[in-house]
């Protein structure tokens, strides 16, 4: 080969690497010897098929061979598509390397926070070739595909799944070679179990990521050979009928055999209708999934399994396991080919279940140096406190106020719903901003945050979360019949409707009592970690979006960080399943985070009713502890004698 | 301890060992200071049970504790069983340590061939105790039961099966005690997975031993603590609706996917009656049957297992797998405990099915010195030809002639059947044995062997087979009407019978074949293995049994070894599924046979067909081959020229 005149370049994409190449020289090599990473799975014999390019001038390389004819089909021909082993270069050539071929392919999710990844998926599909049987040759037809993907692959598979060995003997003789050669597709699992068999060549495998909230059904599906979300499902989570909260599901559930199997029916129906509509907009068969990462919190966990959810619901909050559970599809019935592997990222706690792991994997904070508070907003508020070495988990029981729920004049967000509010600091005139413009029908979970930071911050409510005597309240405060006090957002003078949209003095209490939760939940947390303040502060989870971190600051619900040091993970939980598929490790490194945070009991913890009552303030009792806090205030009320 | 006087003796049962004792000491501790194995689980802790002894005088000991009163129920105690870790001596006792208590428990099967091996099934009870968790102490179930196992009893098991932990959060809350500890039950397979756990303390697990015949179905329940055949179940096999013999039901089988769940349906149902009758038998329920093993052919196991059997029954008989499979009891459907664990004995070949490796697994050939052959006779004789070093097996297509089918005259071994015959050398009278001497319905199996052995000997047919002229036959031998020749052996006038019972010149042709395929495996066999003599026949099978073995030699069909020197194992194949249940090493053990035994092919073998028609003569060509049938024949017939 020293011998040859490299006198070609071939340039790789999308790396804009070039290099040197002699005429009759096959792209594979020259990739190889430019350390541009091609899949080769069969190590380069036409076999597979991994290391498929794009070719930008055909008449730059070789004929399409016998080998290329047979795996690629006659579209991916037209279009350039080459197998980088057979191909050789006779000209100057471009070619393009497709994510499916790369080597130390790389996934870039780019929703919510950019993470960056291998590409490794648990499920891998390797094209066999072997003999078929004879009299003198009789080993047998499991042990003959085993010994190929070890003697081609180097893949030690054990097992194969039950389902698939039923059919394999009729699968692998239908994929019979005009020179009596079997041809196969076998579907692995971690390089361990034989998931299926295929006759000949097939394409891509599929996978699910499933993200059951109490609320919403998420459902992803996932090509994962390239990495692509092929389609989507959301939907609200069909339990929903025996309650919106998670307590009085566990309680259907706990009634008797039948609320169990009930409720497990009613979400594995809702998970099956949302794949008949992903396999049929990705137009693909249900039988081409072959895994599905589940996430969600503990308690949908543990009733989409059919476990017994009643212990974990009360006092001390154990959940039924720790670690990763894995299953077959069809032990949970789920319409994906029946030998696809379930699987459910680890739990931390009752309380702070696959979700947040999720959230955890997805920030990274694990790895990082940095210190930082990771925290997804919901009923129940999952938070961490992330140093260079330890990190610290707590469920803090903020009940729904957060999100708008129990609240007099709360609604979700929907068009009417008011979410966002700032009050004139003189008159205080709110100025409302509603979903579409329309006619305000109350407030959503963001607004509510809102408006009660904006009465702290103009003064209309003093640091106990008491508003000001009417007299005092510009029109807007007025006493109510039953001897409270409420501030009154929209009149019935004001906009088309019935009745006053008014935040009540309960309303007011309840958000204290809600951001108090979580506030005390930080601060223990904190001082288990032994820092006072973080680097960053991470909101995972599509709540925490919407909310005005100003508002929350004003309230003490966020630490006082930068606003530059907030960090918005979005769905991370879905976002953490999706990684976990394309990425095998990520389970392990789940797993991981599960054995190495310390999860707080804050009821448990000595000082925490205390604590508690402390946050109960705006910001807090100790307000110094709140700078910019004060400074706000200050700055908007002038010298106020309350402070 | 030296110092204490030791001037008590504890006699141990049934071993008769005498060991001195102090006044105080515990009757484990005496029996571990005498090396008499008596099972401590938990260390001698009160807490297992497992170290159970009975005691002959209980007044001998110290008076029933609060452990033993919580692990031994009113009945055990009334009979004098007493915990060995907490019952201390206070005069002479003796003391009987029953088999489940037994560290080193040895069992041994007398029916068919005596085989002793130690008790170790590969599921094993643990019983648990431990902590309930806190707010202070919140390990998930799961993860607290596994730590339990370990820390108790050093098991690392890793998994736990998905529908035990479905129960597992309230099944050890239910079982807590006084003190509120959580006392539990976990059922282990092979120390690495639970597949359930049970409330507080409960009794024996169970296991079945099936044996899938062709044509009998044969369930054996077996206590796995004490290794006690608790009720035996056998019937037809429900598959015989779609014939009697192995390849119609593999055709119905290929037919249509219809036809292979009915063949797959038909034997679960089965089983489940059977499973159904022995539980009741022995008054157990069927959720304590935590294993099965299975036996059977090649065939019975593919369509047992709804694997596609069309390749197997096909040249060249591959079958779809080697290795042992193992799955759970709810994938197949079957009425035991849902997580019991499934697996049937490896496979050798299409036509040597994990039948024939557990008659070479009870028959222990590959452990030992001596050379073997080992034949299993049915529609297939699948035979074993053993030395020193290697084994080889190979699988003779006999026909069902050897067991009276498809013979003019066969039936079934039923009263009435003719079982047995010897012929007058001078008058060629015949003396019959007919089972339950019943008017004569025709001839079984046996029967027609010895009748072409008779006709053998008296010189009635020469070595080709041919009957003699019907001048020299003393009135027992006749031309038919369709020009051929049979042999009489009981007219309608020697019973009341409407059509004489006959031997025609056909059924004794099909003989001829049937012990020619089995006598050219063995000599194929024994030409590969290098040696002409074995130093011992073993005769697996039921139908081995019925066989005359000087009937079989004088044919040819065994081989020429003295009567001492044949050994009948019995239903070998069913004994084997009971050893693989109550020792797991059998389990690998069978697999280590799979791998060591070579498979001759004898349809591919060189030299076959001539080989085959030598064998066909009577004992064979080469009559110096078989110089003991020569003299028995020359003693009987006088100098005969023909010979």
């Amino acid at each position: 080969m020293d011998l040859m005149e490299r006198d070609l370049t071939v340039s790789f994409g999308p790396w804009d690497v070039d290099v040197e190449a002699a005429t009759g020289e096959t792209i594979l090599d020259a990739a190889e010897r430019g350390n541009v990473g091609i899949e080769a799975l069969c190590g380069g014999n036409g076999l597979c098929g991994t290391c498929m390019v794009q070719v930008e001038d055909t008449t730059a390389v070789s004929p399409v061979d016998a080998d290329e004819r047979n795996l690629l089909d006659a579209d991916q021909l037209e279009a350039g598509y080459r197998l980088g082993c057979r191909a050789e270069v006779t000209e100057d050539v471009s070619v393009f390397v497709p994510a499916s071929s790369r080597s130390e392919g790389e996934i870039v999710m780019t929703e919510g926070r950019e993470i960056d990844f291998e590409h490794a998926p648990a499920i891998r599909r390797y094209q066999l070739e072997f003999p078929a049987p004879t009299l003198e040759d009789t080993l047998p037809d499991r042990e003959r595909v085993l010994g190929a993907l070890e003697s081609e692959y180097g893949v030690r598979a054990d097992s194969i799944d039950r389902l698939a060995l039923t059919t394999l003997p009729t699968a692998i003789r239908e994929g019979e070679t005009d020179d009596g050669d079997l041809r196969t597709t076998a579907t692995v699992f971690e390089e361990s179990e034989v998931l299926g068999i295929d006759p000949g060549r097939v394409g891509p495998a599929y996978g699910l990521a499933i993200d059951i909230g109490t609320t919403t059904l998420a459902i992803y599906l996932l090509n994962l050979q390239t990495g692509e979300v092929a389609a989507v499902s959301s939907k609200i989570n069909p339990q929903s009928s025996h309650g919106g909260d998670i307590i009085s599901r566990v309680q259907h559930s706990t009634r008797s055999p039948e609320g169990k199997t009930e409720l497990q029916d009613e979400i594995v129906a809702g998970i099956n209708d949302s794949v008949e509509e992903v396999v049929a907009e990705a137009g693909i068969e249900p039988a081409e999934i072959y895994e599905a990462v589940f996430v969600g919190n503990t308690a949908m966990h543990h009733l989409f399994l059919g476990i017994d959810a009643g212990p974990v619901a009360a006092n001390p909050y154990v959940p039924a396991n720790q670690a990763i559970l894995r299953t077959k599809a069809r032990e949970l019935k789920l319409d994906t080919n029946p030998a696809a592997m379930v699987s459910w990222l680890p739990i931390i706690g009752g309380w702070v279940g696959p979700d947040f792991v999720a959230d955890l994997l997805v920030s990274g904070v694990l790895d990082s140096d940095e210190t930082a508070i990771v925290i997804d907003i919901g009923t129940n508020g999952e938070i961490a406190v992330s140093g260079p070495e330890e990190t610290y988990v707590a469920s803090a029981p903020a009940g729904p106020a957060l999100e708008g729920a129990e609240i007099a004049h709360g609604v979700r967000a929907k068009p009417g719903a008011i979410q966002a509010i700032t009050l004139d600091p003189d008159t205080w005139e709110p100025e409302l901003d509603i979903i579409e413009d329309k006619t305000p029908i109350g407030i959503c979970g963001s607004g509510i945050i809102d408006i009660v930071a904006q009465l702290f911050l103009v003064g209309a409510i003093n640091r106990r979360g008491r508003l000001v005597d009417p007299e005092d309240g510009h029109g807007r405060v007025r006493d109510t019949e039953d001897g409270s006090r409420e501030f009154v957002l929209v009149d019935t003078d004001e906009a088309d409707i019935e009745e006053a949209i008014v935040v009540s003095q309960s309303d007011i209490r309840d958000i204290q009592n809600a951001k108090a939760a979580i506030q005390t939940g930080i601060s223990v947390l904190l001082s288990e970690a032994g820092f006072e303040t973080v680097d960053k502060l991470i909101m995972a989870g599509g709540f925490g979006n919407y909310i005005d971190p100003e508002s929350a600051k004003l309230l003490g619900l966020y630490p006082e960080v930068g606003a530059e040091d907030v960090e918005f993970l979005g769905n991370a939980a879905g976002y953490g399943a999706m990684y976990a598929l394309l990425n095998d490790d990520a389970k392990a490194e789940a797993e991981r985070i599960v054995e190495e945070v310390s999860y707080v009991e804050l009821a448990a913890w000595d000082g925490f009713h205390d604590a508690f009552a402390q946050s109960m303030y705006l910001p807090h009792r100790d307000f110094d502890r709140y700078p910019w806090v004060k400074e706000r205030v200050e700055a908007t009320r002038g010298a106020d004698d309350e402070l």
